[in-house]
């Protein structure tokens, strides 16, 4: 996938990864380019999400970006912060910027120390190009495909979003790192406010198992070469993220199914993103989706734990847009609903019956599979 | 197991659950007692819920307890409630008291009309005595065995314990009935006021899945025929609680081990409660506890993303009382390390390093067998 005007990227292999696979990620963005920033709550925070926080405090603009794939440098100690920082001016080096003008971007396992020497040793192979795809493939860890979207504006400006997930997702932030770039002049000012908003109805709303990762970030930049009206490109934006945070929940670790669910009806924004996200997060309702069971108590226990406000009696739930709670139980034909359940997507539509608060949010079957990856292999 | 003084029980198969295995429960104790009740958060409450707590408002004494297992009579509307009444008139007739001195519960399957005409027929069948035990097959559902665990005070007082777990497991009660009995005479207000601190430190510290239910209830009986310390009898109840909440989370669905999480050096209690609780509930640490993987990374990311105060530099982390972190990575026998976690209990120590407060949680590894008993059965 072509890169909007203004940015160049390239990959190579390190031997971080065993596998020998593409392991380390490099982007390039001319000179004044805008960003916006947001990464992992978690409070035992990797060195790289420590440094480009501060990073985002003190500069408007950013020059490069650099990912290492199968080695997260989280609780490597003060060498951690050390090898992060190393990175980074490895990084600027080949780039021809500043160290303090490049993003740094680690993930894979935790507790490893970096090793930063093979980076040093592997970087000058990577080749700046136009697009995308080596970028996409070089994050990857237990991922099963590149992650990929983009939306063209009136006028001919881009948004071009590459992502990665798999395990280790859950809302604010996993082991996931998401990226979007587009040549559109937004003001950095707008674009820092308005970036936080768009993460919180997308990349917020995945969970894959509920564990919040140390690692993850999302983060736009925009190298300002096209003109662009604000609204429009933020509509492509948030269809870009929204279409990547689809896609990391479609590749959730050992997912044969996505599961999307869309509440309306809640008192709030706030709480319809709450009911959703609890019932792509059920690992109940996620099991009986594997097993093609529309067992729909499941999905209002869910909505009963979820914090959001709610009265059983005003709830209406669809699947695959049969309806099968309204209040109370209705007749459906199981076995018809059953066989539609045997798709590559399962949506649930629920209405909570209470106000004009609506979200979505984005899971995946729990497997057999889930279990074996987590726990036959050191991720 | 032999119930205190003033107790009597007994069951009976009611054809509720399609095994044909005992499903009614019914508990007698002599008029005048006291009892101190919690029930689930879950919005979605169940009718058996709802009117406990009325209940629980109007009346300091309880003359009796009836569970059905099979059917959880949730999600039921208006018709639920009124099988709920029933239940309470059913049981009330049988034991010769009023309905309002009689608690109810139902646990099973979500959105089945109750068929209380089953229990009308049956109950006559059930013989009240001395013992808990057919009390205690009675109100299992997928769990593997009976929880029972007792203590006596000196001077000769007893708490006998009994209580069902297995799914739908997850702090501020779940699928999880637990009940205490004891004949130690206790003042009500005592009972009232100290109990949910009990529940907060032991039913409230174990998950299985981190799905809430909508029918769990905590409740402990006083016949109070008998002198008793309270000294001496909130330690009983603290250890019959905490015998019985690690005996649920040993046989969560699926589980092979129990997890044990012990948390000290947190600023406070609730913050090593929820550091204790994120650790046991880990999806990716419970899996590698499957896999017998020492994986500190998982445990460290679970304590980041807890809401835990914590500074990871002065973490420490032991398994199976080997030291695996200490503010990073510490260098330990891998191979011996995963020996020992081939065990039917697996140990994590946690000092945060912060403060006094101190925590437990249990929970189990997450295995093949949860997947296959949640996708393919519908419970």
């Amino acid at each position: 996938m072509r890169l909007p005007e203004g940015f160049t990227a390239g990959a190579a292999a390190s031997s971080i990864k065993p596998s020998g696979r593409p392991d380390l990620a490099l982007l390039k963005v001319e000179p004044g380019a805008l960003w916006a920033y947001l990464a992992t709550t978690n409070r035992a925070a990797a060195p790289c999400v420590l440094r480009g926080r501060a990073l985002y405090q003190k500069r408007k603009t950013i020059s490069g970006l650099v990912v290492n794939s199968g080695n997260a440098n989280c609780a490597t100690g003060e060498r951690g912060m050390r090898d992060d920082a190393r990175l980074a001016e490895l990084a600027a080096g080949f780039l021809g910027v500043r160290a303090d003008d490049v993003l740094t971007a680690s993930t894979g396992v935790i507790g490893v120390p970096l090793p930063v020497a093979k980076i040093e040793e592997s970087i000058a192979a990577v080749e700046l190009t136009g697009e995308i795809d080596g970028f996409a493939e070089a994050i990857l860890t237990t991922d099963t495909r590149v992650k990929l979207s983009e939306r063209t504006l009136p006028g001919g400006a881009r948004v071009v979003g590459v992502a990665k997930g798999s395990g280790m997702i859950h809302p604010n932030m996993a082991t996931m790192l998401a990226y979007l770039f587009t040549d559109a002049a937004i003001p950095a000012a707008e674009l820092r406010e308005l970036w936080p908003a768009v993460v919180n109805r997308t990349f917020n709303q995945v969970t894959v198992d509920g564990d919040t990762s140390t690692n993850d970030m999302a983060v736009v930049f925009s190298s300002g070469l096209t003109e662009a009206e604000p609204g429009p490109f933020w509509e492509a934006v948030e269809a870009v993220a929204r279409d990547l945070a689809r896609q990391i929940a479609a590749d959730g670790e050992g997912a044969e199914k996505l599961i999307t669910v869309r509440v309306r009806g809640a008192y709030d924004e706030a709480d319809a993103r709450l009911a959703a996200r609890a019932v792509a997060g059920s690992a109940l309702w996620k099991a009986a989706v594997h097993g093609n069971d529309p067992n729909w108590g499941r999905v209002l226990a869910a909505l009963g734990y979820s914090g959001a406000r709610l009265e059983p009696e005003k709830v209406q739930i669809s699947l695959q847009e049969t309806l099968i709670y309204d209040g109370g139980a209705v007749p459906f034909n199981g076995v018809a609903l059953s066989q539609a359940m045997q798709a590559a997507e399962v949506v649930v539509s629920i209405d909570l019956g209470g106000g004009d608060g609506a979200a979505e949010a984005w899971g995946c079957d729990l497997t057999e599979k889930y279990v074996e990856i987590n726990s036959e292999y050191t991720t």
